[in-house]
């Protein structure tokens, strides 16, 4: 059984690609995966400073070790300024090769404005960085204040059968990558 | 005259980025701009949480009207993961439009490893997307540990030249484009 | 005044990226700038293969020589496979340094489904790879097929305002940018 | 067994990008996997014209045909202009998700320069549009014509390394990814 962790990249109260997160793990755990969200609204991360001594900060070790003993990753991320959050790249900066090397990875990001994929590029590339895989399946959910019903779903069938898909290709393809040669 | 300042994407005490960006600030300033340098890490930033009420954060103000008030920008980033480092994408995303539009910036990043130009790279699209302007001169310094001497200036010539024309450039240009239309 | 050349990374018969390329240059000229636009469909080019004699094809030094003798470039390329087109990439692969530094280009990018910035983004990074300057302001028109009408004009007016801006910009900031310093 | 097929984007009658992609297939080759080497050099191949019919070039067939048989791919080219080759790009956009989708693909890069990933993250984006995998590992050779020897070996054994783990991660996730669900 893979373990996948999800990741949001919003520290906004009601933000909408913590949203879209949760719509995936559920799809995910469906699935018959294993799925652990961090919340880092909940958690007390501070800025990366190029070291390596965070001891003060326990949800850095948190983060690190959940992270580290998944077999895939959610990253969830608002697009801000055409590019990943600086909340979430900081998450990233806070780990490295031990805690992200071989995991396989997929990509959702959340717009204000018209659908774009620039965030998505810069989360692939940065993954790739730390040699990690991401699935060719990625969303990106533009005008995210009119994509949600009260329920919090997707109110658009397309968007929402694409991030089935997108969940059984993560839950595959994490299968498939992970098992031993 | 040519307002500058300069943003330094690193909180490492010793950091390289930070020092490049000094050396910049100098031969800027030699040629006749004002340079202002923010230190973020003397700044009390919190994480962008996608709102606007930063007013337990005076430095936020700070940050905002420096930049608000000035011509040109330099940016000098750690290259984390093949990208921005997230405290610097942090920074950017604590402002707009209102703050970046129609600036001029020029960028400099700095690595470990082997130089490469995917922080320049994404560095750009950001600025783009703010509307700002981004010189085509940038600089990548590589193995970071070995470009400088014990009195912080850069070891190979070919580099300092290049910061040079980059000055030059950042200064020129962002009087160009900076005169009234 | 200014001299801009345009190029449509497009070679089927009926493109919308020069449609949305000769759009551009009618307002270019109407703002007073020179514009030539360059149909590779009347072109005889060969592949780039590395080397420096396209004797054989005199349409490269047509290239060649009306690129150098320009002050800015309208690049139009329907975006394939979230890139630039192989032929316009080709077409830029045929000239060098001395043809396209310091030369002031605007991007312009033509899709059949939704819109996206992938080509520009990397237009942008080729761009400035031989020095050229890349305007903030650029356009991508999504389901190019339903976004003409039948005189060829833009129906949304939000897109055709854009083009308006990026006409404005180009032909100002060419002038800014070419001055001498 | 797995079948790859390599592609280089370079039309040089010297090609370091065609060197190093046949270094790459011996070693896929000695791994037991399948290996066909299309070499644009001895094909007649047109510019794509955005349309469907190529039936005067039976190249594209053949190019179409190989690639949609094969479960991987190799796709090495020289950087030009900080991207992939024009001349590989039109390949690519003679293709679309009926040869590409689903494959799994190995990047490479040669620059007469210092080493740099522009041309392959371009590649990574463009493989992901038609929802190809691209393996982590990926090898830019800096400097090409200094990189290899005289029996067209390269000189650099921490590069030579680098490209024995490109050649077995490509062929083990080709495997497992290539595997039925």
């Amino acid at each position: 059984m893979v373990k996948i962790v999800g990741i949001g990249g919003s520290l906004r109260p009601d933000s909408y690609s913590q949203r879209a997160l949760r719509l995936v793990a559920q799809r995910i755990e469906a699935l018959g995966a294993e799925v652990e969200v961090l919340d880092l609204r909940d958690m007390n991360l501070p800025f990366c400073d190029g070291g390596d001594d965070y001891s003060a900060y326990p949800d850095v070790a948190r983060l690190q070790n959940t992270v580290r003993a998944a077999d895939g990753l959610i990253l969830s991320t608002p697009e801000y300024h055409g590019s990943v959050s600086g909340v979430l790249k900081n998450a990233l900066d806070l780990m490295g090769f031990e805690e992200l090397s071989g995991k396989v990875a997929g990509l959702i990001s959340v717009l204000g404005g018209q659908s774009n994929s620039n965030a998505l590029n810069d989360l692939r590339t940065i993954m790739r960085w730390v040699h990690a895989w991401v699935i060719p399946e990625q969303v990106a959910i533009g005008q995210a204040w009119k994509a949600f019903d009260s329920e919090g779903n997707l109110v658009d069938e397309g968007l929402s059968k694409r991030l089935d898909q997108f969940a059984q290709s993560l839950v595959e393809n994490t299968a498939k990558l992970r098992q031993a040669a």
